[in-house]
Parts: structure tokens; sequence; C-alpha cells
């Protein structure tokens, strides 16, 4: 398998699958089929088995996928066999609302730094963190090695923020700003939008 | 134009454009090229060229896209020409961010009604809106003909609200609760569930 040849619309369905593949283990099932799969995740059964031999024959004619060694294998795939530390900027409404998802830990990853400008807030905890002056970003995000930030700072401040993670040795930013950012192209980022998300069903509608 | 034609992941990319277009005519830009818009977004020219002409002609060889004429077939393609009217049912620090997100107007939406199930919510107000009490949910959402909805409700809670949201006649989710859902095939929904995003981009780091 080569990364560089995989789409990323491909990527992007196997978080999907796994999230679907983690709910049917916590429900007791095994085994499963691409239909089954498919209804479950409204994903038709032909495009799973053509997004999943992308990456292998885990599958047997008749008898399925088991549910363990496909979720391994996603695990595998998207890296997250292993945990990954998170950093969290602006500890507004939607930062705090990251920083308390109580779902990263079985997906793989954890939040350790959370950061934010106002005085008011550096010094709080969130959970078991404290939030840090984000003008110590860069030197405390490079000492942990942290690959990959959230960032829910206002508009105005986003380039900024994300300048210094991308200094810091960021590589991927989830962007939850009401702004766009602009970063190198080395650095992967998705734009949380709910008025793009909306756009995209109303599309649908009349 | 046939819309059940175009595939959803071209649709997905037309608010993109959209919102870098509408960014280029608050800088006083007037016309763009595919190449300019694609820059600002980080797709290719050849793609862009090819989503928009899914649609029609709306460029010129040579002079590029007109921005203010291009802005204005995309919101009607994407139907954002007029004012939609938005539920939010959940009004915790993920509820509440999306309530004071303060771009929708400009983007074709109204937040119009917040529904919440916590006695110490119903009756306070958020913005411009008073938080309802969720059991009026289906009366209050079918009496305002209100479509599309955001769900930032525990999870425990999420597929009860699903469910009542279809009831009311919503056409569209937009779910943040930390969990799946089931609608029938007519309802779309989009969950945005920040580790899946995650997930997303860690296939490419190492």
């Amino acid at each position: 398998m080569n990364a560089d040849k995989i789409p990323d619309i491909i990527v992007g369905r196997l978080p999907i699958y796994l999230r679907a593949l983690q709910r049917m283990a916590i429900q007791g099932m095994k085994t499963t089929s691409s239909q089954e799969l498919g209804d479950s995740v409204g994903i038709s059964a032909a495009q799973i088995r053509k997004d999943i031999s992308q990456f292998g024959e885990f599958g047997k004619q008749g008898t399925g996928y088991s549910i363990p060694f496909l979720t391994g294998k996603l695990r595998e795939i998207l890296k997250v066999d292993r945990t990954w530390d998170v950093a969290i900027v602006g500890l507004g409404d939607m930062g705090h609302a990251l920083a308390r998802y109580g779902r990263f830990g079985e997906r793989g990853f954890r939040v350790a730094l959370l950061f934010d400008s106002d005085p008011a807030k550096i010094g709080q905890k969130v959970g078991d963190f404290v939030i840090e002056d984000v003008a110590q970003l860069v030197e405390r995000v490079r000492a942990c090695r942290i690959q990959l930030a959230m960032v829910a700072v206002p508009a105005a401040g986003a380039q900024d923020v994300a300048d210094k993670l991308v200094q810091a040795g960021v590589r991927a930013i989830l962007n939850y700003a009401p702004t766009a950012i602009s970063v190198p192209e080395s650095v992967y980022v998705q734009h949380i939008d709910p008025a793009a998300h909306l756009q995209r069903m109303t599309f649908y509608l009349d």
C-alpha cells in the first residue's frame, strides 16, 4: 500500500467504518458483511468492499469480515493503534466542548495541552489539564512533540494561532474557528464550518 | 442540471468555493481564476473548473470568473439565496457555541429555535432566543416548518431527538452528538465527529 496513492475521500470514509465496527463490537457482534456495515453507515456495500480492498484482502467471500480483525487493520491503517496527543487552542464554548469530548481515548487521542490568551482563563482547569498562556504555545507544543491541534479561537486570532502551531511542528489542524487559515502544503487542515455543512444539505432541499 | 446526478462530493466542495469567493469580495476583488480560487482553498484548478462546469458555463476563457456572478450562481445552486431557519437541540457548550456562531446570517441561515431538556436551561435566553422545552419540539418545529436542525445533546439522548426531529418534518441534520443516529433515507445527516476528523489526518502522519 502506498499512502500517496489512496484518494483522500476514501481515507475520510475509513474512520466512519471504524466507528461503526467499534459500535458493533460493543454490541457483542463478532462478524459483519459489507451489506450490514453499509446499512449502518449509509454507504453502499460495493463502495465499502472497494474502499477496504485498497488496503488488502480483509474479508472472506461468504463469511464477511471478522470485526476484531478489520477493526485492528483499520486502526493500523489510520495509525490510531497508538495514542496521539492533541493541543486545543481557544477555550471558549467550542474549545470547552472539545476538551470535554469523552470519546477521544477509545479513538486514539488524548487532549494534552490547552491554550488561551485570556488572563481570566489561563491557570483554570478543564478536566485534568490547566489552561496555559498561548504565548507559551510554540515552546510547549514543540517540547511535547505534538503533531495535532484543534483551533477554536475567534476569527481574528485564527491565522496567528495557525502560524504558531506550524512553527511548533504541528502537522494537522482541525479548524473550528469561523474563518479559513493558510498553512504550508505539508500541513493538513480540515475546516469544521457549520454554515458550509448546512449548505451542503440545503442543496438537496426545496 | 439534475441534482440527483451531481455527486455529493462535488456538492460538498461548493460551499468551500462560495466561502472563498465571499472572502475575495470582502477584499474588494471583482474577478478570479480557477487557479487563484484553487490556491485559496487547496483544490486544483482543474478540479474546480470540472466541478463548476457541472452546473453551466460560468467562466470565460482568459478572463476567468466574475466573483459577484459566480457567487450568485453558487448561492442559487446551494439554495442559500434565501434564509433557512435552523433549530438547535441541546444547549451545552457545543450548542451554545453553535447558537452564538456569528456567520450564519451571511451564509443563508438563521438560528430560530433552541431546545433543551434541562429545567435549569429552559426559559434562559441565548442571544435573542429563549431555550424551549424539548418536550415541545415536534409541535414547535412543525409549526415553524423548519427543515434543518443541529443536534448537540449527549450521546444517550441523540436518537430520541433525531426521531422527534424527523417526526416534525426536519429533512437535514447536522449531528454534533458523540454518537451515530439512524434516520430514514430521505433525511440527510452529517456527523461532525472530532475523533473521526482527527483519524482522517493521522493517516498521513507518522
